[in-house]
């Protein structure tokens, strides 16, 4: 079982994980792409590195963090489900257990379509590789968030038939030939017996299943038994969730959106989280 | 009138001077020495800086906040008068005035002695250099909780007796000649007639006045309005204190002491600090 697993690779995220390695914890960090950081073009006010742009940051951070032993895998977590003293977490086809955990997801706000999460598991999935094998030879309609997406589509593309529906702005440079890029806005979805209904902002488009495939995931599909309010998760002064032995940190946290204070609170996350842990082993 | 007074020079006060900087506000930090940071020997867990130690650190901070263009300079601040919309700070013999405050002192505390703070301005002065002349031609006890009081007593040794007690060990090889170093514990100020008295733990001393000379002031003494429980510095969720206009961050508003959470604050408190500023002007 790993200590500590840090949803998120950013400025919250890599300073939990120096922090919770020098508290002898052992650490994986699962992170889905770059988030703000990585778009940010400069950085005037973190002390300890003058004029720095995001990307370098990034790198600067994760670098020290790997240094002091931290794992990093780029791998979208998909649920974190409470096991009583651990959680499990999914992450793409891969189950990993934990003693706590820290979300730094940052800003990344998913706004599930309607009728998207009831129908999860009934048609509707987040997971091309998990759930691919079982369209084998069917049509399959991918709504696609990021440029994530065009990798998995084209896996599923060796399956079976894909559309590929675009949900924010994207590059599809990479689409495989034979994947039908329709450019419609998805709406909604719905089912019909055996199959699933999109409905776009010119029609409807009726296949046998669908994929959702976004770099985030919103926070009630992730752990739906985290609190929040008006976005932001809530948190006690030690930087636990609703959960116990769920800690946030970051941008999740609400303004201001600032590296410093990503930083100052992915250091107090962690720290609740070694003492957290002490505890329950007594 | 400047608008924002940082007290403390460590990893909050820096931090939130770049902040302060990068809104745009003009930035006095003062700072009585180099607190908890400069004794630092290694910090392994503040991001972007691996392995640093504290006085590289402090180095590192101050620099980058002076380039942004915040002013520093080495003070020891005594009093800050709440004047309304504004703020009266004393420091040594000058007396400032700034629209906003941010306490970042760390973890410096003082026990002042009994009878201390209620002949403070009767026979008691925390400043050499204001009050010294007052006593030209007189005996005066030192009561020194560092070694910047060395300096301190050197001067008033020019104007008058000196007896120099021991409050907390620190180095006395520069104390100049003529003045009476006495290995007495400091206990107690007591007023009589004309005279202090100080007792220690192996008598009692009589003189015309009494300096105490500590790198820190307490903030009962400093800004009694603000209110604290158990040692740390009450806050609201934007790191205001109960006096509005003055904020806190870093080890002063408790554990964990760690230089990330101290920054982290230090760029919360300017936020905050700027928009408190800009709401005044509105």
């Amino acid at each position: 079982m790993i200590d500590l697993i840090i949803i998120g690779g950013g400025c919250a995220g890599c300073s939990a994980a120096m922090t919770a390695r020098q508290r002898n914890l052992n650490v994986l960090v699962l992170y889905a792409g770059d988030g703000a950081l990585g778009k940010a073009r400069r950085i005037d006010n973190y002390p300890g590195l003058p004029e720095v742009n995001g990307p370098d940051m990034l790198k600067v951070l994760r670098g020290q963090a790997e240094a002091l032993g931290a794992e990093f895998k780029r791998q979208l977590v998909q649920k974190v489900l409470p096991m009583g003293n651990s959680f499990s977490v999914l992450a793409g086809n891969d189950l990993y257990e934990a003693g706590a955990i820290i979300l730094a997801l940052g800003t990344s706000r998913v706004n599930p379509l309607p009728g998207e999460e009831e129908l999860l598991g009934q048609g509707v999935s987040y997971c091309a590789t998990c759930d691919g094998m079982f369209y084998r030879g069917k049509h399959m309609l991918v709504v696609a968030g990021g440029e994530e997406a065009v990798e998995e589509a084209n896996y599923l593309s060796e399956l079976g038939r894909v559309s590929y529906f675009i949900e924010k702005p994207h590059n599809t440079a990479g689409l495989a030939e034979g994947i039908e890029l329709i450019k419609e806005k998805p709406l909604s979805f719905e089912q019909d017996g055996q199959e699933m209904l999109l409905t776009t902002n010119a029609g409807r488009h009726r296949a046998d299943g669908a994929f959702v495939l976004r770099p985030a995931v919103a926070m009630t599909q992730l752990l739906p038994e985290v609190q929040a309010e008006k976005g932001a998760i809530i948190v006690d002064k030690d930087l636990m969730t609703s959960v116990p032995g769920v800690f946030a940190a970051g941008d999740i946290l609400g303004a201001p959106l600032q590296a410093p204070k990503a930083v100052g609170e992915g250091n107090i996350a962690a720290i609740s989280a070694a003492s957290y842990l002490r505890a329950l082993k007594g």
